[in-house]
């Protein structure tokens, strides 16, 4: 444990944080992780003496920590990236602060610092971290903006397609999409008392969520071209995304099933399933991968993707590991087997 | 006790029936009903001599049975309804035996007697249970063919619009559909063991499931123009539709919620909620209502809306009652609240 | 609706006061609530315009209400209870407030007004309402303390043995209960957070739980002869308790049975099974029926005794309007059917 | 993967086979699993021409198997290990076939092969693979019969109190014990149907399940001096038991707590908890952990033991991995991080 690259994690009291400190404790290149809270808040497990009120950049340096990772509330993200940047680390952000390059849908962040130069240049320079899209560009990232759960569901769902010119977008695209309740964090509301959540099922945020933004963004896709509607499941994790859309022209389940083989031939966190399989949460749980199934309807133009992953792992602290094995040139799969 | 209608149950010891004989235990204008089981399995809490192995038809005019529930699988109810009409009984099918007229979409029950004339007369004669859409024809109804679960959440939620003619049916309309486990009924199956339904959530039957063609049917719909995806929640019982389709021309909330009241003005068992607020499982559960929400985007033509329901009651044994109650021409509130 | 009792309920937004609201909603001799709230928190499905601040006791006089439901916490009930028996009212309080005489248990509910004559004076009046044990002083009563949901269930299984006197009690008797998560109430916490309860399973104030005294005052046992051990199953309701006892001498199951089936021949709230049928949580769930089941050992003197019941109506609510049917003359099953 | 330890999996189907299996396969010691079924049934994940119909010793041989594991029903164990230990192989059997010596209990299984010199001569030879307990047996073990699940929890929580002549044994010990649904297997039933479980809780096998005589034999208790009662959670996995006693003496919580760490102080895979901490199934799951937790009354004789575990990794396949890495000199973490 004494050699291998020196880390530290902001709020690693949170869902993510947890499982975070959890895969960077074990991973084979890390040394045990430093972690920092903002909250006060201590984790379960956590050594209380580990924790401190805040990071200081000048502690860190000392320390030789070279990689941050943020699982942090937008807002403090927002703050300590550019702060990280400057004292010379680079940065992992969980949160969804820097993941938009678009101001229209940087608004519904309500930043408060649009107008300021450090927030305009650390935005410019801070790569989006799907690794099975941005891979070359996240090796010499300084700040990687970490993916949203959904969203991750999503943009590899689609992104062959889209790629490979076959979607009738002008018809419309449709996520409705399904989440465990670890995705709405570990603070206490009404909404995710268990019986709030236990035999219930619900929508929300209906045409109105964040991620919204975020797919579209990535899949260079006019908001009113996609639907997204989240569900909240009752289950501790996983989500999955069933995906409707058009084709261009009639084909066969062949011919699409070789798009998506086509594109993540190499990337080893994301499983095509051949039709008529169809991914399920549980298989996800606990892993990193991103499985995708589809049908296909009779008439050849109507298409339904199924995607899964776990939304604490692809979906948050695994992908951000996925980052770092990009970001150091070590294998994708370091410390997520 | 020794006054009111006089029925007979075939199936009480499926969740449905279960449901069915409970019901008309306490409703006030029927007598506890006779209870016959073809499986000789007995529900917990039958007296079992009340059971017995077939129904006899001559035991039931006896017994001056009037009415006959069939809480049957469809290959079941395809053979009893005929008998019990020719007996000359009243008849409630539960089953999808009688559901469809057109043979498009009857194909899929795989019926053996296709060609014979009985089953097509009685085709001819089976109403359509959906109290809201046919109160007459069911009033008068020698058979009803009471509605599938989804197909009730689901017809309930695009019946006014449709009507009102306001729906871009060539953009297609597509349900997501999500139910409860007792939607798959009592028969084990891996499918249904706690262990793979339990912390899961899986789509089945793409482009595939025997509503799809009842909902069309009734919507007077192309299959083509109309998508639906049921999935299996880790919950015991309730239905969740999410329904998307675009309007024809640019609309506001008040509009759309116009027509929605308007439609169930005087319909005691399917409540309208106004926009924001949406329907969630639980709101649902143990009761006879459907309850319908919406929500508009902000181009005035993407429309979505959420239909929620108890599929045990609305989509199953409560509806069946409320189709007795138009039958004998009492309140369809009876024996419900 | 404009005949029948005249009550109001001050704390109709927590769980048992949910439930409270709808029995009474729905009771064949009662008129609908007036409902009361102390926390301007609003009941879904509740008119706000019928909420009030505080429960004015002139109002309530001028209304003519005649019997106030507290389904408050203690601390509040021990407030309000002294104020409305002195305007007249006659209470059924569901908090621990009022339930314990002996000063010993008394302390665990830390009241500040144990010197108080007011509170020493309404503490010597209060009648424990179960139905079961204590009938002719329900009916009379001023004012009731409705039982615990935990000692409910532990009561009736232990109530007809130690009558009876064929407990070894210097063996010790044993409670390991379970109870649904809605028996710790609505209150935001961490330990009632979705992901806190779902997948897991544990036990909580050993040795320390009000309940304890609460069932020793009752069964006249001394605390050192009794333990009492909750746990918190991932359920939304229901209260399972596992009692191990050792009997004086040898017995077999049938005379065990009498003894339980003598308790409670004309009781209609109690079922008893023959052993070696058990009860189960579901099937009391959404009934006011404490079920109660039984298991002997081969040498005829380890005795285990299985209780379940729904813990918003046989624990609470249920068992509150058990009471008003008892305080008012009813028939115990009224309005709970 | 071409070097390591070779070995088999009889019944990687189930389960606890299919823990077992992924255990393995990720074993830095052991090669990859060679996987026979007996069912013909395939475990997902499983490449179909990797089993095979039953074992041929023949071929184990000539693979160079040394180890061979069975994941399989008692009867089947009872057959194939004696045809193993004949072929001069090394066996762990996770079913209960060989865990009792005493005829007494072992009628509990029914064997029928009571009077079979061959039996009795294997039942001698088996060790009883409770690593804590038994160490160096296990490292020379031909066969080790792998404990129970529930009895694992019970052991491991009493062995260091009956050790140290600290427990009351007349006055009774009482292990009240919970488990998920996995411990019931994946055969179907109406037991293990979502809808049984899902919302329930309930009690079986009072006084009479298998494990009572494994836990007295290894305890040396009298099974009058023992009681035992499961209990189904409705949830995939976890073992909690509260398990009820009496010390001889007062003692105080930093008496007991010694008691217990001495017992476990080089044991990797017992936890310890300090009173007034108490485990939870939640801590244990995916975890080879036995947690222990305790609380004494105030009168210093009343112990309350909680024990939880993982059914299918320190309760089946964790603890068989033990095991082997006990048999073969290993550290006892190895493959269980």
């Amino acid at each position: 444990m004494a050699t291998g690259l020196k880390t530290a994690v902001v709020g690693a009291t949170g869902f993510s944080g947890e499982e975070l400190t959890r895969l960077l404790s074990r991973h084979p290149k890390v040394q045990a992780p430093m972690l920092l809270s903002r909250s006060g808040r201590q984790s379960e497990g956590v050594a209380p003496e580990r924790e401190q009120v805040s990071p200081s950049w000048d502690l860190l340096k000392q320390q030789k920590i070279e990689l941050l990772f943020l699982a942090t509330p937008h807002e403090v993200s927002r703050e300590l990236a550019p702060e990280a940047i400057a004292a010379g680390l680079r940065v992992i952000d969980l949160s969804g602060a820097w993941r938009l390059k678009q101001q229209q849908h940087r608004a519904i962040y309500e930043f408060k610092d649009e107008d300021s130069l450090t927030a305009a240049q650390v935005t410019e320079k801070a790569v989006y971290g799907l690794p099975e899209l941005n891979a070359e560009c996240i090796a010499g990232a300084r700040l990687v903006a970490n993916p949203g759960c959904y969203a991750t569901s999503v943009i590899l769902a689609l992104a062959p397609l889209l790629k490979a010119d076959i979607v009738d977008r002008s018809r419309g695209i449709i996520s409705d999409s399904k989440s465990g309740v670890s995705g709405a964090g570990k603070a206490l509301s009404a909404r995710t008392h268990f019986i709030s959540v236990a035999d219930n099922f619900s929508a929300y945020s209906l045409f109105n969520h964040r991620h919204n933004g975020e797919i579209a963004e990535q899949l260079g896709l006019d908001t009113s071209e996609f639907t997204f509607t989240p569900h909240l499941l009752p289950i501790p994790r996983g989500i999955l995304s069933t995906i409707y859309l058009y084709l261009k022209r009639k084909m066969n389940s062949a011919e699409v099933e070789v798009c998506f083989r086509d594109a993540y031939t190499d990337k080893p966190w994301v499983r095509v399933l051949s039709s008529p399989s169809l991914p399920e949460i549980r298989h996800s749980l606990h892993t990193n991968f991103c499985d995708l199934g589809f049908c296909l309807a009779d008439d050849g133009q109507r298409l339904i993707v199924i995607a899964c992953l776990d939304n604490l792992l692809k979906g948050a602290a695994g992908q951000a590991v996925q980052n770092m094995n990009l970001m150091y040139g070590w294998s994708e799969q370091d410390g997520l087997q």
